[in-house]
């Protein structure tokens, strides 16, 4: 069991000869919207044409949803190509990352010898972005990347810093990389999103996925916004044309247009997401982040994941994550039933231990 | 309309408002095998989890199916992001390319930087290529790219010459890629195909693809074996771990089990390429190349390609490759309502032409 993120179902399953209960991979617990799965299906009678290369039935979709202009948009397989694709176009040779954050945006960077400074946020004030991160931002950086709600602590950065290090970026010649690709399932997404400034900021970059708020994580969809439209362009031709399949495309306009199911979702998850966060702390667990779709807390049961994946339910160990040790978990918020489960193992698990 | 490869249907549909026949892009003219869509539904289902990073089953059924080990097979979306990721990961100084090709291995070297010879097929040889390649085979390449049948040519490469090509690069520790995406649709394809000699050759990469053979081109699904391990491993590294998406895996282990489609296939296609050759010879074109599941041809009406268009056909006008002028064409083989709908266009194209 070596892979290094969460969501390794493959590997349970060819271990323990049955499914698990996956609360390690951030996904709506609603799967796959129907509407989403209806386009697959219908998308498959022409599924030996090559995807259209400029993904633009997509890209008009996004504009029109997000209020960005088409030029402004670029749409790959993942949010996690979309980071590769960036550091292969922009070759940055210092970068700032934080830390814990999500490993892609470094292995990234690592492709293209990268120099990387890591700002880390600190336990005793439970990983939240402070102020002082804006005298990190110096003109010999090229680029910031930033995760709101960061991934795996589920902290939200505030607002008025967030516009003050966009502020400084811009000022210091700095590309700002905003990942938010877990702003749909905030309670007030557009409250929450730096979209609106995307024209103020043309150093900022925003991230964003279907994989997740979606439930599409197996059909893969990213995208990424900017005014800066010669990096948009740019990183088309540092891939493969197709990089976007045309059933996932099809998937993403149907969800787009699926505003029930967004509602439906944004219910079960902030009623479950609080269920889940009073459940640990019942268990006597710390729980340090609690936003969007997923929790990170502290246990001092040694080895909570290995015990939780013997019960059948994989959780997030963030120990190899950089920044953190043994005891730091990441889970996500699923449906009532499961979260009952999960909460009665960890209890079990904890009870047993003490 | 400036999109530089064949298959593009949707800026036909956005400038006429209607679908065109595509013989521009050479898929399988049977489509995505029934067993495939079947297997792409079913995968729905869990598609809200991420796709296995190691495509464990994927490879696995691959393994079985072509017999090369599985840590010798790397799988992607689409032989067009191993091609990129082939770059990415060996970085190599100076290639030699064959022109006309692929323009996608010139794209992806250029990412890296690479420097690029070019060997030119020459047309009074009818684009074969010949014995003087070995002498272009210098110790200070990185890199060569070969197609067979090559792409745009149709033209298959001798296979005793290929050897000595093989055997060529060992010595001079130059890395052959070799492109047999349409190797399947060859009536031989086994004895056509250098997949035995893998063990041999360390530094022999060959490319395959489900996206024609299995007409998924809208899936995204590719691959490429050698049994240069730590270089397969490599190509992990380069780019996001999650880019063969579950719905193409799922579509690709259905398709290599439906020996009763690819049966089908071939029988269509060796019927149809041969009524589309002799059509087209009829109609006074001189066809230079014919296997797999395409054709190139010279014609020496000025556009062609255009007037085909408006008579709702794309084929793909072959002006933009390197190494060819105005006048060479290329149409994949489709079913025979539509050769004949595209021989009657292109008979009447000429006979008003001249």
């Amino acid at each position: 069991m070596a892979l290094i993120h969460g969501g390794d179902v493959e590997s349970f399953i060819r271990y323990y000869g049955r499914e698990p209960i996956d609360f390690s991979a951030n996904s709506n617990p609603l799967g796959l919207p129907e509407s989403a799965k209806r386009a697959v299906i219908e998308s498959l009678e022409t599924a030996d044409r090559y995807p259209d290369p400029l993904s633009r039935r997509l890209r008009e979709a996004l504009s029109g949803h997000y209020n960005v202009p088409v030029e402004g948009i670029f749409c790959a397989a993942g949010a996690a190509e979309v980071i590769f694709r960036l550091a292969a176009a922009t070759r940055p040779g210092k970068a700032l990352l934080i830390a814990p954050g999500f490993a892609e945006y470094e292995i990234a960077l690592n492709t293209v010898g990268c120099e990387l400074l890591f700002y880390y946020l600190e336990p005793e004030r439970d990983f939240i972005l402070t102020e002082s991160f804006l005298a990190e931002i110096s003109e010999d950086l090229d680029v910031i990347f930033l995760c709101n709600p960061n991934n795996p602590t589920a902290k939200l950065i505030d607002p008025e810093l967030l516009l003050r290090i966009a502020d400084t970026c811009r000022e210091k010649g700095v590309l700002l990389v905003l990942d938010e690709c877990f702003n749909g399932f905030l309670s007030e997404p557009d409250k929450r999103s730096m979209r609106p400034y995307l024209r103020e900021y043309p150093n900022l970059v925003i991230l964003g996925a279907f994989t997740k708020i979606y439930g599409m994580a197996g059909l893969r969809l990213g995208y990424c916004f900017s005014f800066d439209f010669e990096l948009i362009k740019s990183l088309e031709k540092v891939g493969q044309p197709w990089c976007v399949s045309s059933v996932a495309s099809a998937a993403g306009i149907a969800a787009l247009g699926d505003r029930e199911y967004l509602k439906r979702s944004l219910e079960l998850i902030n009623e479950e997401r609080e269920f889940l966060t009073q459940g640990l702390e019942r268990c006597g667990v710390r729980v340090i982040g609690s936003s969007a779709n997923f929790i990170f807390f502290l246990s001092h049961v040694p080895d909570l994941g290995s015990l939780c994946r013997e019960k059948g339910f994989l959780i997030r160990d963030c120990s190899n994550y950089r920044g953190l040790t043994k005891g730091y978990y990441r889970i996500a918020v699923r449906g009532r039933e499961e979260n009952i489960k999960l909460l009665e193992a960890i209890s079990h698990i904890i009870k047993a231990g003490s």
